[in-house]
């Protein structure tokens, strides 16, 4: 890895692929398609792209059970210890509104209302990825949403894979479909003959995937756009170089595109996780992936003090973090911007990956200055309310109604004015 | 106005200006200019578009004093008030993180951190938006957001309004400038000279600081993008016509497009509130806007009974409703969809434009499906943050790792295994 002293100028920012003009116009082309079409767009957009003739959209209740009576007991285990953890955690987030009650009776409040219904979205393709399925729906269902779906495009089987399937039955959501692509984005946005719209659409897919989330946006609400992702650590003498290094490469082998960096204050650290990281890559199935990351946008730099390294992490503001030295919860308070922050030796980034509880949905590309991970607020709305009684209104009329009248708004004005004592009532 | 009987077909779904090519490609190179060259192309562009040729781009302090001097201290005096409200009611929206202490001293937690920096753009032209300053400076200063800038394009006397230095004063926020359209949101999200770049954007502006703020998104955070405003209002034989129709009017005056809906089980009640809103719009000063309106987007519906009312509420989604009917508070409870819900005669939507405390920044364009009225909440973001014990870790690394094989991540099984326990530490 290429090491170097820290200066200002570091950045995570990549230039992230943001789709073509020919690619959002097929997007455009099969959201405009499923929106008139239905179903029969679905199907058809499914056999061009991904080869297959469905017969149901849906996943069927025996497949749902042939998934779990062929998978791995232990697995299913874990999974579901994964989904307590991830739900105690996510428990801590439920929020009640609140009442302010004024003089007389009247009173101001908050009311926290869950959305009606969500779509998540799977990636297909060679790998399965139960760990989004628990990391997305868990929120939603904390935060009370009664319809969750969930998408994913079908193998060349007209199957979803066991591992997601699973997942999904641990949570207990068993509207499933076997789509992908633009048109289940399309679907969930719009709804269609077999599959009922939903009000906001999650989860990672390929480019397409994201322009159509783009498309729909408005229409439903989406989460972000998710970019590769990323790994900081700041470490000193007291870190091993091979828990450092295989730390930096567990997230480079995600994307070629994905970021490693160690910020350290120890040239000794620094030579050896270089080393390191060379040997061990060797070693990876994942290697050319995690290669062409590590040589792109893999970085170790040697920074003066503990405070240079916290600045520069507040610059960067990566998604993750993992501070490995002396002291490291005191280090960890002069963090500002950072998705998810790992603290200590025993806290490798993969613990939060997969079980601990904290959402792994996190903000890259140095969006942590401003977005938070997938939580459950996320899944609700707030409705402000106002009640003011006779009493309360009769005190406060003629301000209100000096006030739209400062900004030109007459009828403002006469709106509030227009209350029983104009009437001779009182 | 339109009378007609509910049925399932309502919707308040405008067709909204979103920009064409040219205004966009306008957008795309004054960003591209502002980016690289500063408080030049920022001048440039203030001259070329709103004919004024700025000594300093930020507001000085004898500005502000001159405007205080003259200002009515009545109308202070209500400014003052107001933000005493709203600040009271966003107070109640201040959360705290959380930790959840896991066994042998591990713990997971979640850290709350304002947002470093945001800028609010106000928008010019005939009328002063004091309201605005209020009701979006208020949340952010409540979150912790230590740097708040103001941006809006002055008057050709090249001076903004003193209603909006004043509501700024009061606020305290003094780093105010004097620069509207696309080459103040670019200011704002890259920064020049004389102008550090922000975090998050907020406020309304027409179409080009709408299709800049679109631009801009990724680079900073941006609150929504707010349609023309809206009113619902459910109403029964107990509510009266004349008030009625000054409340649909209040939001009618605001926009052309703006939409007024009355759902009323009382065939009586319609035919009054039409016959007021006709008479009450001859002697509007904004006649002709709130005409507009009316005619196009105007309409009251018969229900056949409070339920019906209320599903059609839900329907719709409004930016604001209000319930003018008896047990008001009764039938408040079935609506899970409005950006905010005036309960009772004397709660006339205007007390919430300024004065009651709730934000009047909400949802439009039927989002209150799963969007939220601006507040605290938009102004922070949240860590997750895990510290594992090495006990913690020892007892969970093997599903963890089992969990990552499952999803063919390697790398990050043996990260999570690399600690100690391989190298004979235990």
């Amino acid at each position: 890895m290429k090491i170097s002293k820290l200066s200002k100028n570091i950045s995570l920012k990549r230039e992230l692929e943001s789709g073509n003009e020919e690619q959002l116009k097929t997007v455009r082309q099969v959201l405009a398609d499923v929106r008139e079409n239905g179903d029969q767009a679905v199907r058809k957009y499914t056999e061009m792209w991904d080869g297959i003739v469905l017969s149901d959209l849906r996943v069927t209740e025996e497949e749902i059970n042939e998934a779990l009576q062929h998978f791995d007991p232990q697995l299913k285990q874990d999974l579901e210890e994964a989904a307590n953890n991830i739900r105690n955690y996510h428990e801590a987030q439920k929020r009640n509104g609140y009442t302010l009650p004024l003089t007389d009776g009247s009173y101001l409040a908050q009311r926290i209302v869950p959305l009606d219904s969500v779509g998540l979205y799977v990636p297909g393709g060679s790998a399965a990825y139960p760990s989004s399925v628990l990391m997305n729906v868990i929120p939603a269902q904390v935060a009370g949403v009664k319809r969750i779906v969930i998408t994913s495009p079908c193998g060349k089987d007209g199957k979803l894979p066991p591992a997601v399937l699973v997942s999904a039955n641990i949570l207990g959501v068993n509207e499933i479909y076997k789509i992908g692509g633009a048109q289940a984005i399309a679907a969930l946005a719009y709804g269609t003959e077999s599959i009922a719209p939903v009000d906001k659409i999650t989860g990672p897919g390929n480019i397409f995937v994201a322009l159509a989330k783009r498309e729909v946006f408005g229409e439903v609400a989406i989460d972000m756009i998710a970019g590769p992702s990323e790994i900081c650590i700041i470490a000193d003498d007291s870190a091993y170089p091979d828990e450092i290094a295989a730390d930096l490469l567990s997230q480079a082998e995600h994307d070629k595109q994905a970021c490693a960096i160690l910020i350290t204050t120890s040239e000794k650290l620094a030579q050896a996780v270089s080393e390191q990281v060379e040997n061990q890559l060797k070693q990876l199935p994942r290697e050319e992936i995690a290669r062409a990351s590590i040589e792109n946008f893999g970085h170790i730099y040697i920074a003066e003090n503990m405070d240079q390294a916290v600045e520069a992490v507040n610059t960067l503001a990566p998604e993750h973090l993992e501070i490995v030295t002396e002291n490291a919860e005191k280090v960890s308070e002069g963090i500002r911007h950072a998705g998810a922050i790992f603290i200590g030796r025993y806290s490798s980034e993969p613990v939060g990956d997969y079980f601990a509880g904290p959402n792994h949905v996190l903000p890259t590309n140095s969006t942590a200055r401003f977005a938070s991970g997938l939580n459950v607020d996320d899944f609700i709305k707030k409705t402000n309310i106002v009640y003011y009684t006779e009493q309360t209104w009769k005190e406060n009329v003629q301000k209100i109604a000096r006030l739209a009248r400062m900004e030109g708004l007459e009828a403002h004005a006469r709106a509030v004015e227009s209350r029983g004592w104009k009437k001779g009532e009182n």
